[in-house]
């Protein structure tokens, strides 16, 4: 595994792979890698030449009031599970060399970056697509993976590929889940013992809305009074941001349920803001 | 001359070409092509393996009281002169592939994006800015060619180049003069023979400012004042929209001029927007 920091090596090495001929599948991720990652580069490794991991806490895409100072960073840990996984290249910018003195360039997609956990995280959504866009340049990926877990980044980073026109086949993974069916996530680490196990909640309030839907109650009024209940079963919980059924391509909240839909949650237990979602075909 | 219209086809084209290591040079035009032009296109032709000309007129940099509808167009006439010129590819995309509906993406570039003709044309380089990506991307080319009577385009795609790690190196040449010093622009086209002839202004403007400036005379009031004098001689200047002495990389306007200056005008003659501008080292 070849470690490179500069982002302009970066870019030297992918356009040499390219020039070869050599398909390059790529991991983006803040760190903190869990076995949802390691299922993201798997796949990478089974699909193409060469497989690249990026790792970079992207303060762009955190609010002032967020957690960018506290998340949590594994390093040798990672290169570690990133070696083991024989992946080739693991590329660690610096903030300082991807976002120098008077950086001003961003890239936004309306609409989508507005809803759900948008309406909570202003600049959230503009921030990953800047930082993706940025990170693509840069690797020059065939084919990008991403978590379903976070379910709105991945669509809106296929609309800006497509928008774009990058050319880049994005692949999105399925989300990997605790034995208790927590989706598994770097911000789990913040969870002490009790808001860990109340954590449980968002997974069961999923599976029993998509038996609730399945069972033949399909109206929006219904649904979020059901998965309301449930999530408030737990005192931990402390706000609960959304917890709906969407139209899974335009993410608007939908009145039936009459195809495929999402079911997404965003959640507080204690300061520890998680979310979670699951496709439910009627 | 290969004429490609599918967005798809013309970047299987591009990486087929990067595949065989062949460096591709770039112009991005709309058309309604001029000396001017075809200098970028010739410049393009001496550097690199392959080029590559696109016409495109692109709605999203337009603002709704502006030409979009009557913008001079050629396409006869332009593919005659590319096609003498022995470029390799014409690019020419309709906009339904290049914006198709939803369509909801888009580049901006803070401060730079605001001054000078950024501040009359709101959007304007948000537009160049969403269309020269896509283009980049679809084209994928290692030079891309620019002309600096654009001034403030170039810094703009320069900045944008930078800041979101391109690759591509931007080169801008020299602005192409009609025998009276008139700026060569697709826009000249508008102008009756009257206007045509109090259009000369802004070069001699330029010129004499240059002239001032060099005799010493270097605080922003008296420039100002000088070129204001000098661009309303002519009765048919409808309106000074700016004209005035500025940074050449952060485009602020200068107290005084003690290095390299932009000397910049934007005008209305009749009903037609013209610009022009000279840089100075004092």
């Amino acid at each position: 595994m070849e470690l490179i920091r500069i982002p302009r090596i970066m870019q030297d090495t992918s356009r040499g792979h390219l020039l070869h001929g050599r398909g390059i599948g790529f991991v983006p991720t803040m760190g903190a890698l869990h076995e949802g990652h390691l299922s993201l580069v798997r796949r990478a490794k089974e699909e193409n030449d060469i497989t690249m991991v990026s790792i970079f806490v992207n303060p762009l895409q955190f609010g002032p009031s967020e957690d960018f100072n506290k998340y949590p960073k594994d390093t040798d840990g990672d290169a570690d599970k990133l070696r083991k996984a024989e992946i080739d290249v693991l590329f660690m910018p610096d903030a300082s060399s991807l976002y120098p003195a008077g950086f001003s360039t961003h890239v936004e997609i309306e609409k989508l970056s507005e809803k759900l956990c948008g309406a909570f995280r202003p600049g959230h959504f503009r921030g990953v697509a800047t930082i993706v866009t940025k990170l693509f340049n840069i690797v020059a990926p065939t084919r990008a993976y991403f978590g379903q877990k976070d379910y709105q980044q991945a669509v809106i980073i296929k609309k800006m590929v497509k928008d774009l026109d990058m050319g880049i086949d994005i692949v999105v993974c399925p989300t990997i889940r605790e034995h208790d069916g927590l989706a598994m996530s770097s911000r789990n680490a913040y969870l002490n013992e009790e808001e860990r196990k109340a954590a449980t909640v968002i997974n069961k309030c999923l599976v029993q809305t998509t038996e609730l839907i399945k069972s033949g109650i399909i109206d929006i009024g219904s649904i979020r009074r059901f998965m309301k209940e449930k999530l408030s079963e737990k005192p931990l919980v402390t706000e609960i941001q959304y917890a709906s059924v969407y139209d899974p391509e335009t993410l608007d909240e939908l009145e039936r349920v009459e195809k495929e839909a999402l079911l997404a949650v965003a959640l507080k237990i204690g300061g520890t803001r998680l979310i979670d979602n699951m496709l439910v075909k009627v």
